[in-house]
C-alpha cells in the first residue's frame, strides 16, 4: 500500500472516529492530509464526512489551493476549509489540519467572549504537555477570532493570530459560535492535537461552570 | 440493488445511529423515506427502533396515510407517526421526516417554555448553515407546540405553525416535553438536519444554562 | 435455535448494550429472562456482566431462588440479585428484570432524599407513554427505597413498595445511593423500561437542576 | 494461546474501551499487566494508545523498572509510567495498573483542592462495594497528590501516600490536574477498579454541583 492509500484510510477512520464524537456533524468539519507529490487530500464540501470513501478526496496544491485531482464524481466539489488548510500548511508546514464543529469548542469560545479577550488561557492541566513545548506549569494561550459569513473570509483574521508572537506554541484557533482548526505535522499528530484540545475545552468550560457555582 | 433497497438500508442503519445517541429510544421515534412508485416507507408501531429490519417497514400513501404495503407479519401496525409524516410530505415536498425524543429537545423546548414563548430563536452559532437558506447571522426560529396525548392530534397545531409565515424557514418543530419533528427532501438531507438541529437544541440548552449563571 | 438460547444470546447483547451506556459497571448491576420449563437464567455474581457468555448463566427456580442448573464452571455464584429478580417474578409476573448501577438513577434518588420522600413523582413527559397504562398527562410515581449493605435485605421494603396502591403503574423502584430495578413482561419489554425509565432520571435530574439555577 | 498472549490480547481491548470512553486520550494514559516469567508489560511512551498493537509491549523488571525485552521497533520508548507502576507493583502486589486522564478525574480533584484537603471522602454509594474489603456504609479515602512536571517525579509523593494508614483501603489515587493511578491484583481486578473509581469521581463532581446548586 503506498503512503497516499494508507492516508486515505486514516483520514476515513478518523472521520467516522471525530464523527462519532460529535467534533464533525451535519456534514460539518473536516481534516486534511498529505498526498503523494506534495499535494493536500482534501474531503468533499457538503458532504456526510462519516460517509466519505478513501476515493472521494480532491488533491490540492497547497501554495495556492488549486485542484490537482479531483475524484470521480462530478457533483463534487473540494471542501470550503481548502484556503484555511493551505495557509495553515503553508505558515507551519502542517501536514495535516483538522477543522471542529464541537460543541465545547463554541462554549470555550463563549467563555472568552464574556471576558471580552481575544485568547483563551489555559493552565493547570497535564493535557497540556500534549502540545510540542508545552508544559503543565505554561499558561497556555489559544487565539480565539470571530465567526464569518464564509470560511474563506476567516482567512485575514487567521494570518494575523498565526503571525502574533504570544500564540507561538498554540496549535489550534478557535472560532466564536463555530469551533475549531487544529493542526500537527502529520495526521497522527493533527489527532494528537485534536483529542488534546478538544479535552483542553471540554475541562475550560466545566471548570468555569464550576467556578462560578461556588462564588454563588 | 433498487433505489427503494438502498433507502430501507439506510434507514435501518439510521435508527441504529440515532438510537445510539439517544434520539430514539424506547421504542420511540422514528424515521421515514421514500418507496419506489411514490410511497413513503414507515417502520412499525411499538417495536425497538434499533431492532426493525429492513423487511418490516409498512408503505403508505402519502396523501392520505393509507397503507399500501404491508410487513409479513400480523402483530405490526405502522408507525404513530403516519399522519404527521403525511401532512410534512404534503406540505414541504420532505420524503424523509425523522421523530426525535432527544432529552436535548425536550429541555429545548423547557427554555421556551419558561419565556412564554411559541418560539426558539437560534443566533450566533455557524451550525445554522447546516439548513438551506440560513446563514449564521441570522436568527432562526424554530416553532414550539404543545405535547397532547396521541400523535395524530398534533396535526392541526404543526397546521397552523407551517403555515406561519416567521418559520419558513424552519426544518423543524419542537414538541413541549416530547421531543421534534425534523425533515428533508430526502433521507441524507433528514439526516443532515437532524444532526444539525440536535447540535442547536444542545447548544441553547447548555448555553442557556452558562447565562443564568454567570448573572447569579 | 431454542427459545432459550435465543434468550441467552438477547441478554448478552443487552448487559453489552448496558455496559456501553453506564448502566452495569465494574461487575455490578445485571438482567435475568426466562428459561425453558419456568426457570429463570440469572448472570455469574462479580463477573464483568458484558464478558458473560451464553454458557454461563444460572437457572434458577422462581418460587424460591433455588439453582437449578449451574454453568459449568466451579468459581461461578450465582449474582445476588437472585432473591429481588425472584420475587418481582413472583409478584408482577415479570420473566425479566434488569438491576441498573446508573448515576442518573442514583442522582434522581438523591433528589428525592433532599425532599424527603418515598417516591419519585414525573411529569409532562411523552416517555411515560413506555410504560404501560400510564400517558404523559399522569403524574408517575416511583417508589424510592434505602440502600442496604446486602442487596437480599431490600427485599422486605421491596415487598412493602410492591403492594403500596400508589405505585400500581410503576416498573421500576429505585434504591438510593445504589441504583434500580426494572422490570418487563419479557426481556424485549424490560428493555423498553430500562430505557424509558432512565431517560426519565435524566430528564428529572437535568430539569431540577434548571429549576434551581432559574430561581437564583 | 499463552497467558502472556491473552494478557497483550486483553490489555489492548482494554486501551480501546478506556479510549472510547475518555479515560486514556492524546497518547496520554496507560495500562500494565503481567508478562509470563515475572515482568510487567509496558505500553510504549506518546503512542496513541487505542492503536497499540499487541507486539508493541515492552517487559520490565518490576524490581526495578529495567527493560527485559523491547518490540521489534527502534522508534519506541517504555513508558514515562514506569517506574510509578513498578512501585504500585512492588507495594500492593499489583500486577495491573490503569493511568487516567480522565476530565472527572480532574475535576474530582478539583473539588478536593478547593477544600484545602490532601485528600477525596466518598460516601453513601453502593459503587464502594467494588472495592475490595470497603462497603457502602464506610467512607472511603483516596489520596490526593499535587501534579510534577515530569510523571517519575509523583513517586515521592506517591510512596507516601501508599504507606498512609488512612488510605489502607485505597485503590487508587489522585493526582490533581492531571488524572489517577488506579491498580489491582490482575488486569480484570485493575479494570474493576478503573470502572468503579471513575463512577465515584463522577457521582462526586456531581452530587458536588447539585449541592452548591441547592444552596444557593
Amino acid at each position: 500500500m503506498t503512503d497516499e492509500a494508507a492516508t486515505r484510510e486514516l483520514l476515513v477512520e478518523l472521520l467516522g472516529e471525530f464523527w462519532r464524537r460529535g467534533w464533525v456533524s451535519g456534514t460539518g468539519g473536516g481534516i486534511c492530509g498529505p498526498a503523494d507529490g506534495g499535494g493536500l487530500l482534501l474531503a468533499p464540501s457538503a458532504v456526510h464526512k462519516e460517509r466519505v470513501r478513501t476515493d472521494e478526496f480532491f488533491t490540492v496544491d497547497p501554495s495556492d489551493g488549486r485542484v490537482l485531482r479531483s475524484p470521480d464524481r462530478a457533483d463534487l466539489r473540494p471542501s470550503e476549509c481548502n484556503s484555511i488548510f493551505c495557509l495553515t500548511h503553508r505558515t507551519f508546514g502542517a501536514w495535516s489540519v483538522v477543522h471542529s464543529h464541537a460543541l465545547s469548542a463554541v462554549l470555550a469560545g463563549d467563555a472568552v467572549a464574556a471576558d471580552g479577550a481575544d485568547h483563551l488561557a489555559i493552565r493547570d492541566l497535564e493535557m497540556l504537555k500534549g502540545i510540542p513545548g508545552v508544559t503543565n506549569t505554561d499558561v497556555h494561550l489559544v487565539p480565539v477570532i470571530r465567526n464569518t459569513p464564509r470560511e474563506p473570509e476567516l482567512v485575514r483574521q487567521l494570518e494575523a493570530a498565526y503571525a502574533d508572537p504570544r500564540f507561538r506554541a498554540a496549535r489550534a484557533v478557535l472560532v466564536r459560535d463555530h469551533g475549531a482548526y487544529i493542526w500537527g505535522a502529520d495526521v497522527l499528530e493533527a489527532k494528537r492535537h485534536t483529542e488534546v484540545y478538544h479535552f483542553l475545552f471540554e475541562a475550560t468550560v466545566a471548570r468555569r461552570g464550576r467556578k462560578v457555582e461556588e462564588r454563588t
